[in-house]
């Protein structure tokens, strides 16, 4: 059987059949098909954010389904906005691929950065198809702040409370199995293929008053370094009562590996990051970690030891 | 001399040194530096596109320099904004290269998207910085209506007069210059490295009527085609009394080529194609090249020839 090719369909062909299946939500004004999308803001501003995915970067084609991919590449943008404070609206996706890649693969993609987008109520307003030797997905999130102030990284004070809703280390641990040829645990490999990013929860702690947040897409060590250096502060870490998953476990005994390193520094969870004021009430994603403490050196302490070097996610390595 | 790589400074110090010296404009609320930018929205809207440019595809770096693909990647997205009739306010860019690209290539190819959106007073305000095989530009621009509406594709009437703004066929005559091994004329090479979109002229044409309008970057006859099927209408195209532009009659005669081929099937310049009502003053950058007629076949016609196929300008041809 031979596959139909996105160069046999031509790139407006192959968009007409993206765009004819995508669905529209009430923000968008004006969808597909004209020069640029127009999307309704409630907030007088945008929040605006790109990601760029690469195959053998980010993904693997033999690892990842399309429709993976195509989560995955949504959900790194969509977290963006979620840690903000932000619900995303709209995402423009920027679709770059050898011209004999099958358009099922195609369309699989774009199904699957639709099913991601429609998790938060958004929708994929507007893109771009090119001829390239490497798939490249590069996606533009939109969102609205609905009024909400917008949490920065900057915000947090001595004092605060660290808190972090979502998974840590899953994507890493999941990641570290499939690089040891293993298909188990596959709860950990599917949190690699397509990560879960706590949405709701960037705006609930918008609302709960948080004085910082983050998404935490290189690593939480990495991530809280940003944090910690934004607000000009010491992020502090206590990992000693963390309840390791039990999958995590199971994985890191199989390889060798330690689960805590997975979950302070591996990153592609999009778990968020926040700090709020210790009086504060915090949504229910959220769970304690840590504390801000004062510094005249910003940085990140885990577990009493101030931590140096990027100490965060490190992609696919490249051959180049 | 060894040249500093991007792989040598890494992703978060290629970032700061980018961001350092990034310009900021009244719009942005929240630039570089967070999980996403921040950019007013004074129409209550938002217009939104995004482009890629892919090296080998769209430009080689023997042939442009950093600025100039820069400097091309943001007109693409900067002409659709104005081809809806708005002003771009913000960029995003996707940058995904080979980690043992110099530094300087990527800084110089950030001061070329600054400048151009510079040109019309928006600013990059958010991007991502990637590995990959090969590189590739995203740029996401956002814009605003000013309050005027959306000038469609879809807007075109039988009796409106069809106008152009803005170059035809000049990048294409480059190209074939360049692809003739050539350095002259000067002018034209130039044009296919750094288009001059007319900016201006979209807001000008939605205020003085225009009932349709799309940005030509496939080549005229392309885009005229797809104005004529979004407006249900036939495109009529006259070229007989153009001017042609004395750099491409001399091009065209060296090589051996119709200067009438680039203007009506070269992309790429980003002219901006409108139609108007047949009363209306047109702003002073379009000029007339033919009419809209009713049509149950909606299409292009040529000089009284009905064209069929794309007739829209093919990239260089990728080895893949």
């Amino acid at each position: 059987m031979s596959e139909t090719t996105i160069g046999d369909t031509g790139e407006f062909d192959l968009i007409a059949r993206i765009t004819e299946v995508l669905p529209r939500t009430a923000q968008v004004v004006i969808g597909p098909g004209d020069d640029t999308a127009l999307v309704a803001t409630q907030s007088g501003s945008v929040l605006a954010t790109i990601d760029v995915l690469v195959e053998g970067v980010h993904f693997r084609r033999d690892w990842s389904s399309a429709t993976d991919v195509g989560r995955k590449a949504a959900a790194a943008s969509l977290a963006d906005i979620a840690a903000m404070g932000g619900v995303a609206t709209a995402l423009l996706v920027g679709f770059a691929a050898p011209w004999d890649l099958p358009v099922e693969w195609a369309l699989e993609c774009t199904a699957g950065l639709t099913a991601e987008a429609t998790k938060v109520g958004a929708c994929i307003v507007g893109g771009d198809v090119v001829a390239s030797s490497v798939i490249t997905v590069s996606v533009t999130a939109l969102g609205d702040l609905q009024g909400r102030s917008p949490v920065l990284r900057s915000g947090a004070h001595a004092g605060d409370v660290l808190a972090v809703a979502g998974r840590l280390g899953w994507s890493a641990a999941g990641l570290a199995v499939l690089a040891g040829g293993s298909c188990s645990p596959a709860e950990l490999i599917d949190a690699h293929r397509v990560p879960d990013p706590p949405y709701a929860a960037g705006p609930m702690a918008a609302d709960a008053g948080a004085t910082a947040m983050i998404d935490v897409s290189d690593g939480l060590i990495a991530d809280a370094r940003h944090l910690a250096e934004a607000s000009g502060v010491d992020v502090v870490i206590d990992s000693a009562d963390w309840i390791i998953p039990e999958s995590m476990s199971t994985a890191a005994s199989d390889i060798g590996a330690d689960p805590r390193d997975w979950m302070l520094t591996g990153g592609e969870d999009h778990a968020l990051l926040a700090t709020f004021p210790a009086d504060a009430v915090l949504p229910a994603e959220f769970r304690i970690i840590g504390s801000v403490m004062a510094s005249d050196e910003p940085g990140v302490i885990v577990d009493g030891v101030r931590r140096y070097g990027p100490g965060g996610h490190v992609h696919f390595t490249l051959e180049l």
